[in-house]
């Protein structure tokens, strides 16, 4: 057994791996977050009339109620639809390198433009969208606050730049960040025992940096496959977006941020405990078999990364007008 | 054409027929309302757990972004099935006489535990509904807190009392209880038109009281039964729960109060156009033919019950823990 670092030497190692959250809103490139974009943002997150249903909001699958993410295996969209991977947190998604599971989005705000055309989601269209939200006075006043230089505002590009805003600011400062800050007594003894065997024992590798993940890809089963239960085989993860062969079940490194309260786990969501999940990457990803103490402490540790929700006045929507499309449950895709 | 009343004489016509809204959330005949309750009653109204899913909760259908409904024909619900008929506004709801289009609840508290059980919407069980609200220890706590006299405080019926608590602070004042305490100025001289026909023509025969309307049952189609599509024969609501005769297509006389933001209208949902909302209900149930103008006017009365809604600070919910019952979309009643 290693013998436990002094205090100041944990907290340095821990500093030159991850990097705590900052204190304001970060800057988005080629999006420069306003007060009226967030507003507008928010009020088009939680609308449901996004959806061709009028029955699922971004907020839907991204409930700020539950960690930021629905709490199901997968996803439950359009006309009972399941989508094929599990719904990640939106809480600090604007820190990830790169949106989905696979990073085929690069931004929030090409990844909010996603699922609101995903047949097995909210199963919409830009014109339909558009002509929704622009029968509405209210929304009209508002995407002209938000893009003051635009002659024609109401666009779904400019839907996504808003709704990316108001991503931006649901950061969750966690005890972890504490730590990083200088708190000693922010993280328990355990924790840091935690945390060191998180370092030690290679799980720092893949999960680093200011989300503890969300910033690099990796095979999943790098050492050894798990059962087609946790890692189904007909998901070939970033390969369906590359189409190269050294990305078969290549998937972004989850960001751990908040990962206590947004079960269940993987891209499958299969794993419903924490200990289950961090035992399972020991023996997939590191050929490594943790002893129950060394997975208890990883957990208590991975609890440090729950963070503050910031506080959201639940948004008042402006009411439908006589032009205002229709919602339709109907299946026209898959 | 009828002279038109003094201020004085319109002002008091109308405070015999309506009532202001009161300044303090309502006392609740076997609910006494505490913070406590209501802070759970918001948890709760907002929990997708308490479907079987995951997916829907009570703000689902009852949104509050949205005027309290779903602006939908009638609700979605589990396995993507269609409710029976248009979800009412849960704004001042506490103030009708009886729940449901039917009134087959006498209280919310009773509502509450309809909706939660009915295969077609949220398809959950009471005994399922306490094994996940009982599985997280926060809301063990805020149970205690809402229950203290209770051994066992984590009950479904507790759920539904606390949710009620939570829905008698969902009131909306509008500009039409200022114009009833006695503000000339808040509505327009066509509003005030509107409100004289509303009483001369007879609508406030039936849509009369705190919430103009809500507080009787009355045959749709007293004079002229509507079209199928507005009115279908397979629904004749109050005799589905009386099986007397005399109540076949009897409803309740929907509450008007933010009857402009909560399209569309009827129990079937068919109609989207306040205006021709109006129009229906004035043959179907006066047997007028109401002038292009006094609808107008009808329908600018209307808006002065558009109310506003309470700042609501969105809820953080208790985490799930590896004890609570998994969600499951699986359809097993209708």
């Amino acid at each position: 057994m290693s013998t436990p670092l002094a205090a100041e030497d944990l907290r340095e190692l821990a500093s030159s791996v991850f990097k705590p959250l900052p204190s304001t809103i970060p800057a988005i490139k080629g999006n420069r977050v306003t007060k009226e974009k967030i507003e507008l943002g928010k009020a088009l997150f939680f609308d449901p009339r996004l959806s061709a249903s009028g029955v699922f909001s971004c907020n839907s699958c991204h409930n700020l109620a539950t960690g930021g993410d629905d709490n199901l295996e997968t996803s439950i969209g359009h006309g009972w639809q399941k989508g094929p991977r599990n719904s990640p947190t939106v809480f600090n998604a604007v820190f990830n390198d790169a949106q989905f599971w696979d990073g085929r989005a690069e931004d929030l705000r090409t990844q909010a433009k996603g699922p609101i055309q995903a047949g097995v989601e909210m199963a919409n269209t830009p014109e339909q969208v558009v002509a929704t939200l622009g029968s509405m006075p209210q929304y009209v006043e508002w995407f002209k606050s938000a893009f003051p230089d635009k002659d024609d505002p109401v666009t779904f590009d400019n839907m996504a730049i808003a709704i990316e805003a108001f991503e931006a600011t649901l950061i969750t400062p966690a005890p972890f960040d504490k730590y990083l800050n200088g708190d000693d007594l922010a993280l328990s003894d355990v924790q840091k025992a935690g945390l060191r065997h998180f370092m030690e024992k290679g799980c720092a590798s893949c999960h680093s940096g200011i989300n503890v993940g969300g910033n690099g890809y990796y095979p999943f089963g790098v050492i050894e496959k798990p059962g087609a239960e946790v890692l189904p085989p007909d998901d070939q993860g970033r390969f369906e977006v590359t189409k190269t062969a050294d990305d078969q079940y290549v998937f972004r490194a989850a960001p751990l941020r908040n990962v206590a309260i947004t079960a269940p786990y993987f891209h499958s969501g299969k794993v419903w405990d924490l200990k289950q999940a961090v035992a399972v990457m020991s023996s997939a990803q590191l050929g490594t078999e943790l002893e129950p103490g060394e997975i208890d402490a990883i957990v208590e540790f991975l609890h440090s990364l729950t963070g503050e929700v910031p506080r959201i006045e639940y948004p008042i929507l402006p009411a439908e007008t006589v032009t205002t499309p229709r919602p339709t449950a109907e299946i026209v895709r898959q």
